[in-house]
């Protein structure tokens, strides 16, 4: 039993994104129906579509930063009702067994988490479609509810850009009094600012391009740091509880780590790859340099109430799903401020 | 007003240790005269005798683990009486106005920590002489209690080989239910076994050498892991919270990584220079990389009375002082189980 949605998907790593129609399932018992209202264009998007981690499974309808409402229940549904705004971020399952998935901690779920697209479904081994679709459907358990006062069309990258840089500023217990900086400006860099920001921190950008600076400081950065310059980036020695660094591509963390405070930390979350560094401002200073990965759905939970309590949102520009190609060519140059938004509403014109 | 000292000096890098004569300060108010009983004999000796990294001062008298009875006090000293059994380890000051200092984490003193040897005095400027002598003098908040229910020659060790392991046990909370490992089996591989067991971990050494795994069970290591079979070290993958890097030239840390548990660290202790990793096992387990030097006074007397009640020793091997030009040759080839310990005696005689 299935039913039949209209998405957009890439065929192959050289083809555009073109219309296509699939199969979901028919929900099951504890499945929500959600008619897709916005949906975030994250870099993971193009790099999948283009199979650049060499795991893409064709057709892939890319898409984890979703938003919509809810338009069916299975039987045994019990925490939303139809028409409830949710979303829906990079998961959609796990063993739910495991040590990691009892800490709420999915992300890390020891048998590796089901992806909202990409993936094969744990169940009925279908290959799991994302958000770039009129309609998605998922278990109750990795659905999360959306505040009704926020900017709709805002929230979708708060499940990933959000979600990603939240966990780490949670895990290492950020708050009033702490200091963080954030390296790169872009969707998760300012999503950083704004979330390190609400919860009482002093926080810093580290950017290459000064004409940032202003940007920045509407987001809510106390100060800019110049990371290519040498004396700036002296000033700033021993300061920081914890860095998260955003930036996607292979780069120098050895000028950064001097400028974490006695067992400060920097955390990467947007490069995955060869890393070097050295041992001495390490050991000199306790200071460590981790990883993090998106979010645990209770933790996703946790930084929707926070956005809704705080009013934060994304800062996005919104397109058709017809223009996703150009979208995809600009995110390449960087040129969104700061995140793609897609309005599902131009998909429905499509039938 | 000095006092003329006995001690071992080498006076160029490629010079053996010698007979030396020198001169100390006389107690000031809050010092205590502590006539060496014993004097462990560290990787760092070497190195500084030899000016491995580039920074010694000549002549040095080499000597941070020292252990020998209190002679004489100053006017305003409180805590300690002449007869006292007490040590020195590798700080014997520091600027005690940073919040590092505040925090009892005076090794990581913000203006740096006075050294006990090969340092400049922070009051008269004098350069600082270690414990291959026959007196030392130090400010009483720098000395440090040892318990008189141990075999006092086998103590050494703890004040540098224990402390730099104990403190990142203590930082990272390990007791029971923890799983540790340590990489290598030296001077603080030996003692991270033994601390880590009694504070009820399972531990676990990672080495080279198949003929090491007896000794590592009778230190208190549950398990031994060859670290270069592939097969063994995929079968503890997931597995620890803390791992002690122990080994003191550059290696590969990547097999590593994978065997950390979920949010777990890897720390270095014994290694100072470049290393690199791949960032993907960190993010995808939010793991990290840190480093950590020593531990602080608090701390250092906290291990000793741990070491008291749990009747932890080091595993020794006693020279006399005209032997310690062999004893580096051998260390140089890690020949000794699995520290050298100077007994005094041999330098009295020598007047």
């Amino acid at each position: 039993m299935t039913i039949q949605v209209l998405g957009y998907a890439a065929h192959n790593e050289t083809s555009a994104l073109v219309p296509y129609k699939f199969e979901r399932r028919n929900a099951r018992e504890d499945d929500v129906v959600i008619q897709v209202e916005y949906c975030g264009v994250c870099h993971s998007d193009l790099h999948m579509a283009r199979n650049d981690w060499g795991f893409t499974r064709y057709p892939v309808v890319p898409g984890h930063e979703i938003v919509g409402r809810v338009t069916e229940i299975g039987t045994k549904v019990k925490k939303y009702q139809v028409g409830d705004l949710v979303g829906i971020g990079c998961m959609v399952d796990s063993c739910r067994a495991c040590s990691a998935c009892h800490a709420g901690l999915e992300q890390y779920c020891e048998e590796g988490n089901t992806q909202t697209y990409g993936s094969v479904d744990r169940h009925d081994q279908r290959t799991t479609y994302g958000g770039y679709s009129k309609t998605i459907i998922c278990s109750e358990d990795f659905v999360v509810k959306v505040p009704e006062n926020l900017d709709t069309k805002a929230i979708p990258p708060i499940l990933c850009a959000g979600i990603t840089t939240w966990s780490p500023l949670r895990h290492w217990n950020i708050g009033k009094g702490s200091k963080v900086a954030v390296v790169g400006l872009g969707g998760l860099g300012h999503m950083a600012i704004k979330l390190a920001n609400a919860l009482g921190a002093e926080v810093t950008l580290f950017t290459r391009s000064a004409n940032k600076e202003q940007d920045a400081k509407l987001l809510g950065a106390h100060h800019v740091v110049l990371s290519t310059d040498e004396l700036q980036m002296k000033s700033v020695g021993n300061q920081f509880d914890l860095i998260i660094d955003t930036v996607p591509y292979n780069h120098d963390l050895k000028p950064y780590i001097p400028t974490l405070a006695l067992s400060g930390t920097i955390v990467l979350v947007g490069y995955l790859g060869e890393i070097s560094a050295n041992s001495v401002p390490m050991i000199m200073g306790r200071r460590s340099i981790a990883g993090s990965v998106i979010g645990g759905i209770k933790e996703t939970q946790e930084l929707l109430d926070f956005c809704g309590e705080h009013n934060i949102v994304s800062e996005v520009e919104m397109i058709d799903m017809q223009n996703i190609n150009e979208a995809y060519e600009r995110m390449l140059k960087s040129d969104v401020k700061y995140r793609f938004v897609i309005d599902m509403q131009s998909l429905r014109k499509e039938i």
